[in-house]
């Protein structure tokens, strides 16, 4: 090696030994008369000292600002005053006897301490200088770190890690494919996997038990502010199991993946039926950090003079509620700019009601009794100075708006979070939904989801009631990983491509090879994909998962730092047997 | 879990344990009126009984072969007489209470226990039989320990494994690259990476310090036998290292895997300057598991009376033999073979000569006198039934062909292996060669290659002269790595694509992200990259890396099981600005 130590080793336990150090020069100061450089790698700085007396002083003085250099010299305890006891190495400085530059640097484009203003473009165009920012680079070593967690842990319970091809063909969402064209088949072409889901079916039917992979999935489709072309995934797939059992492998994980950064997080996670999920916090990936429920108070309004109210409920509706502590003075805009908000969302109206000095307050108070008033403080335990709000709809329609209602409270309330991570799994999501306007149903997550056992007789009498074995893995409000236990019988799984209204040319063209696989001995089997990028975006509260990708594209696909896409030579174009028409 | 245990897994501990297994009917045999089932998973095979006094032996008739079933029952000694202690279940079965058929097949397309006589391709279309033979499943399960173990080595020294962008730009050997339309921007393409060599080095600039990994490859060419359209490489680079900081990392790495598979490897491998390898064995490849050498023998023909080779060496060439051990009673139509072979190669012509009761016999005997013939007979040691070949060439021109003969020879003579494993570097390629038709310098392997500094001298003088750090490594014949110091100085990288006549514009266009970041303090770096296909192919003797690769492409780049690449909707075409053109 050419240096004998990094720059985040050196302490008091060297001092008096000769070393070799590498690295970039970080700062240089000038105080009368010596000079101190501060020279970095990834591992930390350390301060050199260049002494006036020394033939490499000269040198000292000529280096500018990520300059790459080599200093030799003696390590000497820092003059009491200077040492900084809360740097790992400052205690410590380097007496440098020789100072060799490995190489120079042109001026920066940005300083590295104040990239904060500038824009992402230059940052993704010069990355190699954005890395080097200790808050990037300690993001990359924490993901890598992950990495090797993650796959310790399946590696200890039995999983085998098996590479899925990335040339493979078109899979279900196909009009989302990027296509790669053939050479050797002209007209031809492959197409990048949107996730390994029918190769890991079909490692399980080839008998590998227990796979993982930290695959990279593609998707073609505008990109929004948290999306890439190219994203990374845990993705598990194990045969023999019951949804527990993957479930139970998942938070293992988790827990594994969470002690490392230093929390312990709950032994079996919060796990709530979509239904129940819907009702109580309005969304099927909700923040469970904060304690705030939606609760169902149809039943105080049965016989209520409130006509609107009595109307909904006899038409099928329910009537939900959600406290707002301490919101009671909440402004008539505040009430009207939540109002608007549900409104956008689908809602008719929303009712308040102020609970101030044991008495209500509210456009409806005229037509509510003593029951009913008793029956809304008791069951959402209103207390002085708390608002709530009321609507009656469908309970497909209330749902998502409580839900957002649900997290507008949490920002105007500036609601504290009762933890700092909070886990849930959504469990039993509906398999399928019907699709009016295309008159078929389409799977509401994964048509290689199977439905619950008990559930199949709805196959002919109600198709959209069927609840599947589908669980979603949710972590402070952004979902975080998809998974099921699937169809292991060919039989089930026609049922649901045809109640997709798939053409039997369509299932063979598109899942052919797993349909076929099914009829040779399919074991029962379960798994999920978790998203990498995401996972360590939220460990590492980044705004984005282009901040934990080592060379992300920009929202519109394009990497400034080799300037991908660009065009192609004729030549090239014409050996692909390809003409661009616009 | 749907077992309670796998079926590799019980044993004499488990007797009178109620058990339940899960797994695929391998064998069904009806013995007295008993049913034996061997009940296979990935971890062993069970033997289970039936009995016909129980309601579970209608079951165990009926069932058939790759059936999936559930066995519940207990685990009870094998009689005495059945008992097979060579397998860790042979001393028990399971005398089955309840039998659950999970699933049925299909009578299979071939039988697992007999596919040798199968064609490839429908292995590869069934590949999910394919892998249910224990060998192919052992095959994946080690790729998949093996590839943890490098991780480990890896992340134990400090190294972070960081994923590079698989939709990226065009790299320098463009024309081989599969290219991705871009639907955000019609016309434009992204390219999937060869290697992730500039990314890599880019991370050096960017401070990464060690970076290493396990990346996917993509390269579009005319299939060789034993060439995947994508292949994993173990890529590697560090900082402030020279040529021996790499060698010992490899090394060290290759040391782990090997004592994983239970060989113990040697320390340090033994290194060859690319010049003496090529003298020695013909080959920057050769495989020293056999103990031949060429030597070089110019030295006793200075005075030969043998016109052909005193002339020879006045024109510059250079005259080597190798010894056949035992092979004087090779025919006169052996010899002609190997004449053939050699001439097929480039060779103008080739001696032999015979060594019995202690005389020689050659056509060129009459040449010779008795200090060449005492010369010849001590440097090539030669014994009583020895045969000798020598021939006289330029250097360049002969190593290559001798390296064919002793190919050859070591098959010929079926030479023993010395040892099962043979480790080599070969060391300090020339950084350049002319191209004659192109009137231009190329990289002998990668541009991004460092000169040896004392040899920089020569870039005006003699360019096809100057040695590179270029270091590759070779196991028992087979190139398995190949990697070198890199330019990190701008000046030399730009003196390089001058030699090799690339225009300013082009550099830009291909390399333009390296030239850039190399201004802003590169540091010296280096790595290598591994071939992990290869590395796991060589390890399980498999005769193509098709059968460590869980889903591979054909020779001619098609997918059986999938049927990839196949033809796009016009609609997809449209979307994608793109016409067919044949």
């Amino acid at each position: 090696m050419i240096r004998t130590h990094t720059c985040g080793q050196l302490s008091r336990k060297n001092v008096n030994e000769t070393v070799t150090l590498c690295g970039w020069l970080s700062i240089k100061r000038n105080h009368g008369g010596v000079i101190f450089l501060n020279l970095r790698d990834i591992y930390g700085i350390t301060q050199v000292v260049a002494k006036p007396e020394k033939a490499i002083f000269k040198i000292a003085e000529e280096i500018k600002s990520e300059y790459v250099i080599k200093v030799t010299g003696k390590v000497v305890f820092r003059p009491h005053g200077n040492m900084n006891k809360d740097m790992p190495t400052g205690e410590i400085e380097l007496d440098a006897d020789s100072i060799e530059v490995l190489n120079t640097s042109k001026p920066l484009p940005f300083e590295l301490s104040e990239y904060a203003g500038v824009s992402e473009e230059t940052r993704l165009k010069y990355r190699y200088l954005d890395l080097r920012m200790p808050a990037m680079a300690k993001i990359m070593v924490l993901r890598s770190r992950i990495a090797g967690l993650v796959r310790n842990y399946l590696n200890s319970l039995n999983f085998n890690e098996i590479e899925t091809p990335i040339l493979t063909k078109s899979t279900p969402e196909g009009a989302r494919d990027f296509v790669v064209p053939s050479k050797n088949a002209p007209g031809d072409f492959y197409a990048l996997p949107q996730s390994p889901q029918m190769f890991k079916q079909i490692l399980m039917i080839a008998g590998m038990d227990r796979y993982y992979q930290l695959s990279r999935n593609f998707r073609d489709e505008d990109l929004r502010s948290d999306r890439q072309p190219e994203h990374t995934q845990i993705d598990i797939e194990m045969a023999f199991v019951r949804e527990d059992d993957v479930i139970k492998t998942v938070e293992g994980l988790m827990k594994e993946v969470f002690s490392y950064i230093g929390s312990d997080i709950e032994n079996a996670f919060p796990s709530f039926e979509y239904e129940d999920v819907m009702l109580k916090y309005g969304s099927d990936k909700p923040d469970l950090r904060f304690n705030l429920e939606i609760q169902d108070c149809s039943d105080i309004f049965k016989n209520s003079a409130f006509k609107t109210f009595k109307d909904s409920l006899n038409s099928g509706s329910v009537i939900r509620g959600i406290k707002g502590k301490n919101g009671a003075d909440f402004s008539r805009g505040d009430i009207d700019k939540m109002t608007a908000l549900v409104k956008e969302n689908g809602a008719k109206g929303l009712v308040w009601l102020k609970y101030k000095n044991n008495k209500f307050e509210s456009p409806i108070l005229k037509f509510l009794n003593d029951e009913e008033m008793n029956n809304l403080q008791r069951t959402f335990d209103l207390s002085n100075g708390d608002i709530l709000f009321i609507t009656a709809d469908k309970p497909k329609k209330i749902a998502p708006y409580m839900g957002v209602l649900r997290n507008e409270l949490i920002k105007k309330l500036k609601l504290k979070p009762a933890k700092k991570w909070a886990f849930l799994w959504v469990r039993h999501f509906p398999l399928l939904e019907w699709k009016p306007d295309e008159n078929r149903y389409d799977a509401t997550h994964n048509p290689f989801t199977a439905p619950l056992p008990e559930e199949t007789n709805k196959f002919e009498s109600n198709p959209s009631d069927i609840k599947s074995m589908q669980y979603d893995l949710v972590l402070n409000g952004i979902e975080l990983g998809s998974g099921s236990i699937r169809n292991h019988k060919r039989e089930t799984q026609e049922k649901i491509f045809s109640l997709m209204k798939y053409a039997k040319e369509e299932v063979e063209n598109r899942f052919g090879m797993l349909m076929n696989a099914l009829d040779f001995g399919a074991p029962p089997h379960g798994g999920i994909g978790i998203g990498f990028d995401r996972l360590i975006a939220i460990i590492c509260a980044a705004d984005s998962i282009r901040d934990v990708i080592a060379f992300p594209k920009t929202a519109s696909g394009i990497c400034p730092l080799t300037d991908a896409p660009s065009k192609l030579d004729d030549s090239q174009l014409k050996e692909l047997h390809l003409k661009i028409v616009k």
